[in-house]
């Protein structure tokens, strides 16, 4: 037994509230290295009447590792507990201590220790969201309702983007054109910044407190969420709280009067006057980015401030969530009281941190509900869009990705293909509507949220910004209606079926060299299984499953099986989703 | 390269600001598996122009692992790296995302990042801390300064003590005593709880604003403290905000009233009426204890009473820190209010938490300033006192302590050797008084901050709860004064090097199957090799070191060492100090 690669350690993804009274406990063993995984546990108080001996479960595996889970209900809300490994060769036992070799004695020292399942410490974010597909809307260019409010200089819809180039879109242009969300099916938007400010993206905030004028007005958004809402769809704004612009009030004071403004704190200033030296600012920034300064997220001023600022737009224009731009740079104690401005008066808003890395520091149920998954985005967008890395790095990638995280947060994990940020979908796929096909099927039958960047789903293409911030295409001759149709048809899919939202999931082929992927997702109630073929020319992918009759969920053929082997031949990446219901 | 074995997750005890500059990062290896480690890293915005490799330096080892770290300055409050392990057979590079056999291209995605130094997330605990040497005071068994105020039925100083009588110990008895303090050399108390209560313990509190009449007068706690801060004395009281006792008025006037007691919500009941089923209340309780009933912390006015009771010894009494009963039993939301309340008064006062376990959770900044250090008094015990483990486990088990925490925290760590919580130290050193010597002397040349149990300096004895709660002796024809003696030459000896209190440690000699232990403590001005042979015959130790001139530090004598090899002839669970003076 390898016992260098056992890992255990309480607390975060390996022990934690899963709800009120259920406990899942995991633990880490090299990769098929480990026959049997027992926890061994009770109530530390009463060891001899509560002592359990639970078999667990293997959850997943990636290149090193398998992961072990098991679900307890502690009978008196705490637990203490070792692990038993077993395999031919004989046992080990893991404590908080260290590897026994036989079973501990007593268990008043040196066992885990899960002390107490204190309520407000269950995590639980917004049911709402498991069930939400997601649209992102990049306001300036989705559509243009009121010319009257188009900047200076506004060029015609459909030109070429730049960095600095304006096309009038607007929320009148939202509003008009909520019917294509509800075609396509999506139930919730994610708004890229509506506040005033400088830039066609606004990330430079000059003022939190009002829409931009060139996108209309505070009473226009609050028309639009009441709009969206009556068709059940709901609204997240944008969050710059990093950083603002440098035409934000209190900036604009520190620059005319140094550190004599009564904003000098609001700001890290390292050296007066406020400066260049080199690139470096004298004042901290988003990266180097002079007009972007950091906000001193410690002052208490600036905190009631935001604070402010974040309760106003649930408050008065009712959104129904917060997607938090560079939130791994602000300090935990401003989200803290973050998160409890906002649920204390919308207990159902979606709090969404932009972290592209390991976010367990801020997935603890204290300070935000999930983050935008990057490293999913990567992982896909590698294997089904670019062919660069196997069937059986990508299962390794992505199991690594759910072991790291608990349960509740994979069920809202934010999964994105794409965004303002970063090359448009189709365009990173090489141009190919097969593949922007699989990797948007990966994503609407995974765990987690979608998220649909605005004109994917009709074939807009881009490399990185500008590029990726074309005008939305409203010409139906100029779309791609056989990409939407089959958005439509997967999203679909996705909102019929809980078990492609919330069921299980476990890869059942994903060799090394292979280009074939078999997966599935289930529940008590049904089963999808859901092949792959991500080679440019046909192959025949075979599963093992028992036998019985199957559907496939876009054709509606239905499959009969008798024996054990189900073997489909998929066109060049092609796919099938196979359902079945349970007996 | 066992890459199993190889560990980092960015925060906890794996990377953070050790000072407003400094970051330190950590991986574990295999043990004596990979030659070097390099840590690549540099600023994410600015990669080309940042970018450092530094050489990573083998902290400590345990049994399975090897510990190494690194100290960066970052040039812009912020890190992203990853890792090259190189062996003789060739090079693996860990990233977020996983193992590359060949360095990454790009640092855009899956390195390990840390994103922002925060000024108020950099966790730094009271300086004085670190230079403490704590006294555990026991107030009804240590002086009885005021027979006016003894309860009913005391029995006479220096009886058997049994779980429930009393024998008079009371605060005048502790102010008439402070000499003793003085002359053993402690600078702060940790006095057991001290406010009205129904037991000799005063675990069961019933009034929190209020010094139990037994042990005297809100006054006289003040003048008390007043006394102690003049001889330089601080004091720390204990907080049992897990629960109260069954006098406490709430919980009475619930008793009566029932679920229309205005107090209802201050407790966590189940089942009205408030009963037993069984051995279990129908109410939350510590343990299944129906006196001590759990508080809710979660409620709004539970918490504005706890924490004005936090609020007011600090303010009006003037006490130097909180000691928190049952700590982890406490929901951190609490915890992080706790400490933003206690610190806003005093942002020097220790905030100490009694976990017996793996107590990272609350050890990031925002909750405790340290935990009390069971697992370092069980591995103590277990080698010093018992001879149940060998050198090499024993080394081994302390390494991985002091590897799981940040070097802040190990060096404001409460390490003790027994309180009344266990059996007396001379009792579990099987009444060798030798034996005792040598635990308290690791204790007093360890980093973190040592606790003295009352009595222990003397010679108390005494088995688990009643008997290690017995009368202080103060006929020093009863008292062990050779002991006495020991603990004052250990203590000073603490307080006059800096390297014993905040210097580096290092385990020179600790053999499987050895019971003879070397390990030497250092910083830039002094260095401190110290030899300890457990076994119950005279052994001889050779340590290896550079030549040169040594003083002990107990007798005085200088020993001279030409050649690299230092031997000496310890007898029977001996000791031997050296100093020397960097050149």
């Amino acid at each position: 037994m390898n016992l260098h690669a056992v890992y255990h350690r309480a607390k975060g993804n390996w022990s934690y509230a899963y709800d009120a009274t259920t406990l899942h406990i995991r633990i880490r063993t090299e990769r098929d290295d480990v026959d049997r995984v027992d926890l061994i546990c009770g109530d530390k108080y009463d060891w001899v009447n509560t002592k359990l001996i639970v078999p667990m479960k293997r959850l997943l595996s990636d290149r090193l590792f398998d992961y072990w889970e098991a679900a307890v209900e502690p009978p008196h809300r705490r637990l203490v507990y070792y692990f038993g490994l077993h395999d031919k060769k004989g046992s080990a036992y893991l404590l908080e201590k260290g590897f026994m070799e036989t079973e501990p004695e007593n268990t008043y020292h040196g066992v885990f220790d899960f002390p107490y399942m204190n309520p407000i410490e269950i995590f639980t974010p917004p049911a709402w969201v498991k069930d939400a597909v997601f649209y992102q809307l990049f306001p300036e260019r989705f559509a243009n309702g009121d010319p009257s409010n188009d900047p200076e200089g506004v060029e015609p819809w459909g030109g070429a983007p730049t960095p600095k180039n304006f096309f009038g879109g607007d929320l009148q242009g939202v509003i008009d054109h909520l019917d294509h969300l509800t075609e396509l099916g999506v139930n919730a938007i994610y708004f890229n910044p509506l506040f005033e400010a400088t830039t066609n993206h606004k990330y430079d905030t000059a003022d939190y407190m009002k829409v931009d004028p060139h996108f209309g007005t505070n009473e226009t958004l609050k028309t639009l969420v009441e709009a969206c809402h009556e068709r059940g769809i709901r609204v997240m704004l944008d969050a710059v709280f990093n950083h603002c612009g440098k035409t934000f009030p209190p900036f604009v004071d520190v620059l005319e009067k140094g550190k004599d403004s009564k904003y000098a704190d609001w700001f890290h200033v390292r050296d007066w006057p406020l400066r260049l030296e080199g690139y470096v600012p004298t004042y901290e920034t988003f990266g180097f980015e002079p007009i972007m300064p950091k906000l001193n997220t410690e002052n208490a001023e600036v905190k009631a401030y935001l604070l402010g600022v974040a309760r106003y737009w649930i408050e008065e224009i009712g959104i129904d969530g917060w997607r938090l731009d560079v939130a791994n740079e602000v300090d935990h104690h401003f989200w803290r009281e973050f998160r409890q401005t906002v649920k204390a008066i919308n207990p159902e808003a979606y709090i969404l941190g932009e972290i592209m890395h390991d976010a367990m520091p801020w997935l603890q149920g204290d300070q935000f509900d999930a983050v935008m998954n990057y490293p999913f985005t990567n992982a896909v967008l590698e294997f089904f869009g670019q062919s660069k890395t196997d069937a059986f790095r990508f299962a390794n990638s992505i199991s690594a990705q759910l072991a790291s995280y608990q349960r509740q947060v994979n069920e809202v994990s934010f999964n994105l293909l794409g965004s303002h940020d970063t090359a448009r979908l189709l365009t990173v796929c090489q141009d190919s509507v097969e593949r922007a096909k699989q990797a948007t099927l990966f994503q609407l039958t995974f765990p987690g949220v979608p998220c649909i960047y605005y004109g994917d789903e009709v074939g807009l293409d881009g490399q990185n910004d500008p590029h990726c911030r074309k005008c939305m295409e409203w010409d139906r001759s100029n779309r791609n209606e056989e990409l939407f149709a089959f958005f439509k048809q997967a999203i679909r899919l996705r909102k019929s079926h809980d078990a492609l939202r919330t069921g299980e999931i476990r890869f059942l082929q994903a060799l090394p060299g292979d280009d074939r992927l078999i997966y599935e997702r289930w529940n008590n109630d049904e089963r999808f299984l859901i092949l792959m073929n991500t080679r440019s020319k046909p192959a025949e992918l075979n599963a093992e499953v028992t036998p019985g009759r199957w559907t496939d969920a876009f054709s509606g053929q239905v499959l009969e099986t008798s024996g054990s082997l189900l073997s489909l031949k998929l066109p060049a990446h092609g796919f099938a989703v196979l359902h079945q219901v349970a007996k």
